[in-house]
């Protein structure tokens, strides 16, 4: 697996053998994003049933179980991990021939569709884009975040291919630094000219170099639309609104949450203060200062212009226009 | 001179005997903070004068102006430093028995007044704040940027004697980190509750933590009340309006710059990419990234519920209420 905490000084794979890699892999963030998240969890299922292949056919099962309950666990926020995992789920009760094989081409299937949705969204919202256009992004909903081609950056893709994007603003998106290390390095790597600025620059980066759309990915959207995604976005739609700019959020469908209603039900994740106080080992900041750190906010739905799934892109989403999009989608 | 540059990790003070030392602690940064560079500069004078005592009347005097002109190039955009240095060349002019005594009086009056504008504003800002308050404050606008107590954080400071605060908000200020190496640290030596935020977790903390109040100093200010600071600041303006919260702009009176008519007029410095490149001498970008690192911004006057400078205390400012500030101010 890439890992992804020293990009892009160092370009290196870690050796994942067993789930209990995988779990921490996703909790140490040497994988990030909520698509790649559940699709490396789908393929921790897959080691766990090579793990376990030794014993017999209910214990299989319920070891495999087990350890779905422990990847569970491994990063609160993004609903891909629950959803992808309770994918796995339900192929321990489907009665197969070859359990290990029927597990291996769910994984197979998530990743595929993954990579497919990214594509038809890229499709969808360069739709909204116009030509000579400005974009900001934060945080990485690129590549290394999904399947491959990304959500967000798949978008900015797609609209550069079709000769629309004049420029691409990354924020360096403390305290992971993901805009600086990832975005950044993701855009270089496919000749996007990108400009690299503090989060704290993008207010003046929107009116001093005319950004037309701030186009971010998501962690979860709410039933009615809210999105938490990492902490800085929420400001960002302020500031889009304030400019009279446009706020597009890309996110494939299972990353919309039915089962919560309104951004006010999510639990937002916070991590260590050193995160926060420390950087490569150093201290920024006085010893024992108390520290908040949130990795995510909440964007209320009404600040979001367009919220592009791969079934279909929503203006000004809400309830009953994210319900008649699944229920579009259902019957296809 | 007590170091900037190394804290909070050492508290150190640098030996500083001649006016050559003084010339490089300002431009190395061991100084920073518009008025705290003034008022050092003020006591280089002194020491050149103490370093020319030696020579006779008229050659001293000489000796002094060029060392005043030196000290004028150690950091050329700062106001202050100019503005301090004129009123040491001054003394140079008047016929006073003892010059060396003058020139001290000089540099020790300035100090003094710096500390009393700061208390006047801090008297003036604290009357905005109602108890319970929570504050949030960018950069370092404290006792280290001044010559001591401060201007955002002397407003802070009086509000917390005075019972009114509960916590306060210091954002770490990228690409410096003035707000987690400085502010911080200056609170917690004060013991007031202080929490450290990344820049872009601002506009959750104004909710989850119900920020009242952000309060901030000043770079420049406009004829009409834009208000030139600290790179972020207008993210803060417009986060602070749309959640229905108060904007403070502490700033002294030779802060103001009638000359300038709004902050459209403001060619807002660029700084070296590395700084947003390089953390403690690390990568955290890919080589060769292009950065746009803007050190200022501009918050228009309309955003800004209240200028407080050691005057008086505007609410809504524009050019006709500072226009009528100075007439005040003048005939006092």
């Amino acid at each position: 697996m890439l890992d992804q905490r020293i990009l892009p000084r160092k370009v290196e794979f870690l050796s994942i053998n067993n789930v209990a890699d995988v779990h921490d892999a996703i909790k140490n963030m040497v994988v990030r994003g909520a698509p790649a998240i559940g699709i490396t969890a789908a393929y921790g299922v897959v080691l766990s049933a090579i793990q376990h292949n030794d014993s017999d056919a209910a214990n299989v099962k319920k070891k495999i179980a087990k350890d779905i309950q422990m990847l569970m666990t491994a990063r609160p926020t993004a609903v891909n991990l629950k959803w992808a995992l309770e994918r796995m789920q339900l192929c321990l009760q489907i009665d197969s021939k070859d359990l290990f094989q029927a597990l291996e081409d769910e994984a197979k299937l998530i990743h595929a569709e993954d990579i497919a949705a990214n594509k038809t969204m890229g499709e969808l919202g360069a739709a909204f884009i116009d030509q000579h256009s400005t974009v900001m992004t934060h945080c990485n909903a690129g590549a290394l975040a999904t399947g491959g081609y990304g959500t967000a950056l798949g978008v900015i893709h797609t609209a550069y291919d079709q000769g629309k994007i004049d420029n691409v603003f990354a924020n360096e998106t403390r305290p992971w630094f993901q805009g600086a290390r990832l975005t950044a390095w993701e855009l270089q790597q496919e000749n996007i000219p990108v400009s690299l600025i503090c989060d704290s620059a993008a207010a003046s980066a929107i009116q001093a170099h005319n950004v037309d759309w701030i186009v971010v990915g998501a962690d979860r959207v709410t039933a009615n639309g809210d999105v938490a995604n990492k902490v800085g976005t929420y400001s960002l739609a302020v500031l889009a609104k304030h400019a009279g700019k446009k706020f597009m959020v890309v996110a494939p469908t299972s990353t919309i949450d039915l089962d919560t209603a309104t951004g006010d039900d999510i639990i937002i994740e916070q991590r260590h203060s050193e995160e926060v106080t420390h950087i490569a080992d150093k201290a920024m900041a006085c010893e024992g200062v108390n520290v908040w750190n949130p990795v995510f906010d909440v964007t209320p739905a009404e600040l979001v212009d367009v919220l592009v799934t791969e079934c279909g892109a929503i203006e000004n989403p809400n309830k009953d226009k994210i319900e008649q999009l699944f229920g579009k989608s259902h019957t296809k």
